[in-house]
């Protein structure tokens, strides 16, 4: 089964406690599509300008990611981001952000990409998400959305989220766009809002995902160092879509797999710069960490010893 | 198997979102043997004042917890902390606090006191768990401490370290202790100081267990509402203790179902003032709690599906 994503490809500036690097491939679409790719055929829709060069194809055409929609504008650079983190990785500290040709990103989706059976929509503006949407027919649609969105385009993000089966976000964005301060509601109000699946990432405090009746929640992989978290969140979707598309199941079970395979690839991504890690991960690394997070979660069965305090 | 816990008794004026209360029973050492008391016979060492009164005294004897070795003196009155909790319930901003009966408090063990199998020393002063600790030749000793002794008393609290089997502590506590932002090297050196097991509360997050070569991390159980946060860390460490005493076991599953059962015993103080919640109390409830726990944290093995993107 093949997975569409629609997002950004950027360069990167990045300074974190451990180091820092200049002009490095990124992007959500970037991330998503590489952390996939391990698990399903990956197409992606998105734009660049003439900084995209031979060696940032290569990232691609080596883990065989379709790129043939991504849209090259000519005499035109490709988005810039430029941050730092703190000790406290969980939080991005924005220096720049150039969004060059991503001002003007109308994504254009060829019959192949209308094909996917898996659609990802990574954080891009609400209307741009339900566009695409609206011309495919996959059985998931998934999506990301940021604080930026749900403070300044709330109304065309609620009308996305009517058409989004899997959603996506961290904590607070969570609590912020359920305007509620306990997750636990928050999560109710948001599968009120259209999904019927909230995946809430939680950095290094792990995940949870709330449907109808059931509620899962997972512990992050124990990290002695977070080396550059950039791209933590949209590796950990690629991998969730991934193994879905690989599957195709999508039962509780499934799913609860499949957020141990999103946790998987994201605890490799944040283990060195950009798409390093990824770019020689290898399946015998990703069924290891799986099963030390199964077996670092795993505890038996029990019922409580009872003391007898009758007189 | 018998516990001793040494510790506070204290009155407690407690305000949170959802309401407020006046001098209600409250300390660390109350509400540990409260939880401890469901699965495990409970000694309590301790001092109060004269208004310690007969109602109070029912809290201990309606769950046959031994308060003969709880201190009485005239003429003062018992140790009472006043404070508050907002929104963010995980922070606890102390209004006033009134030591009290607490400022001398040099604990006394009787001979029964010192039979004790298991050994809970709350968090006092680190000189004070250290006399506790060499009158006592138990099968498990745990400790608490607090930012407090780990800033102003940090020699002792060394010292008190080298003779303590298991440290709970929250999450804050263990990265200064360690003087270590990363909490898994954090927890390396925590270990090294004398502990062979670290549990680590991380409140709504859940909790994680450190020892040499093993690892484990559960989520809190998912609440609505966390009515009044106080002493959810010593109904945790009185599950935890309880059901190491009632079972007598110390190995890595009997640890980990203990923690599970600590995270129960706090999940429900939590939702109430006070021990309110805990007084009524069902088995029933707990060997609910605990399934649930484990049914949303559960996940079937798997192997990554493998794509193959050779040429």
């Amino acid at each position: 089964m093949s997975i569409l994503v629609v997002g950004s490809v950027a360069f990167d500036s990045v300074k974190t406690p451990f180091g820092e690097r200049e002009h490095i491939l990124g992007g959500a679409a970037m991330y998503f599509s590489v952390a996939a790719s391990f698990f399903a055929d990956v197409r992606l829709v998105g734009v660049v300008g003439d900084d995209f060069g031979k060696e940032h194809e290569a990232v691609f055409s080596e883990r065989k990611i379709d790129i043939s929609d991504l849209e090259r504008v000519k005499g035109q650079r490709s988005f810039h981001w430029k941050g730092e983190y703190g000790f406290d990785l969980n939080v991005a500290r924005t220096l720049d952000t150039q969004l060059n040709v991503f001002a003007d990103f109308k994504p254009k989706l060829s019959e192949g990409a209308r094909q996917a059976d898996y659609v990802f929509l990574a954080n891009i503006q609400p209307r741009l998400q339900r566009e695409v949407r609206q011309q495919v027919r996959p059985r998931i649609v998934a999506a990301d959305t940021m604080n930026y969105w749900i403070e300044n385009d709330r109304p065309e993000l609620l009308e996305t989220l009517k058409v989004v089966d899997l959603l996506i976000i961290n904590e607070a964005e969570a609590r912020e766009l359920a305007e509620e301060p306990s997750l636990i509601r928050a999560a109710r109000r948001i599968l009120g809002m259209g999904p019927t699946r909230l995946v809430v990432k939680r950095g290094e405090y792990g995940a949870v995902m709330f449907s109808q009746g059931s509620y899962f929640a997972i512990p992050a992989y124990p990290l002695e160092e977070v080396f550059d978290p950039t791209g933590a969140g949209d590796s950990f979707a690629g991998g969730l879509m991934g193994y879905l598309a690989a599957t195709r199941a999508s039962d509780e079970a499934a799913m609860r797999r499949a957020i141990i395979y999103g946790s998987v690839m994201a605890s490799f991504n944040v283990e060195e710069f950009g798409c390093d890690r990824l770019r020689r991960l290898t399946y015998e690394e990703i069924d290891e960490r799986f099963k030390t997070i199964k077996a670092m979660t795993h505890f038996g069965d029990s019922d409580a010893p009872r003391r007898s305090i009758s007189a």
